[in-house]
């Protein structure tokens, strides 16, 4: 597969409000969007730091799987995701090398990307995202 | 301050070996250095991405911070690195904003960069590195 660069950093936090001013006023990033994404329980606050985007997830449910990662871990770093020129294409090869896979056919994400996620389970312990524009 | 991009994602394993196959195999990264770095405990193993480094850390001791973050929370992503144009000055910029410091000053880190952390408890959750060349 073709990864171009890190496309962006999900991060689970217990709300923006609190987070947001970390990255604005120390870190000196500007939050350049904030959306919900319905599907996925979450609200989210975007920054960009060279090619890759950090993208802040706050869980607007309970059911969240953010929340529950939160209550698993604490805050922190909840994924990473890589650009590829094919989602489908990736999810293929993936699947052929025996890597379980979360998503077996890519779906809508934030910022109208297509996106599917592997299972940490087959990444050492990193939950693993394709991005495609 | 001024950070120009993620330097490195430094990311938690239980060991090398099993970890590798996954970014080289499956990803398609490339393992270009594996370097012990005494000083932390750590082995590690790099993979560049884009702009930004993928540093594996398998722990050398039990004693290594890598060990009690696996123990605690599992495989998973330990820390961002942002690269900056002086780590001191980056450094007191974040003292003189309340920030907590795990390093006063900086020090020598993988690949001879000049690095220092910021405590997670005030970067909501994220153990946070500055990197200087």
């Amino acid at each position: 597969m073709n990864i171009s660069h890190i496309e962006h950093i999900g991060i689970a936090v217990k709300d923006l409000k609190s987070a947001i001013p970390y990255y604005e006023d120390v870190l000196g990033l500007k939050c350049y969007n904030i959306e919900e994404v319905t599907d996925q329980k979450v609200k989210t606050a975007f920054f960009k730091v060279g090619q890759t985007k950090i993208e802040l997830l706050e869980p607007t449910s309970e059911e969240s799987a953010v929340a529950k990662f939160i209550e698993k871990k604490g805050e922190g770093v909840h994924h990473i995701a890589f650009r590829v020129d094919s989602v489908a294409e990736a999810l293929a090869e993936c699947e052929s090398k025996g890597v379980q896979l979360i998503d077996k056919v890519p779906r809508k994400g934030a910022e109208g990307l297509s996106i599917a996620f592997l299972h940490p389970k087959s990444t050492a312990g990193v939950l693993t995202e394709f991005c495609e524009e």
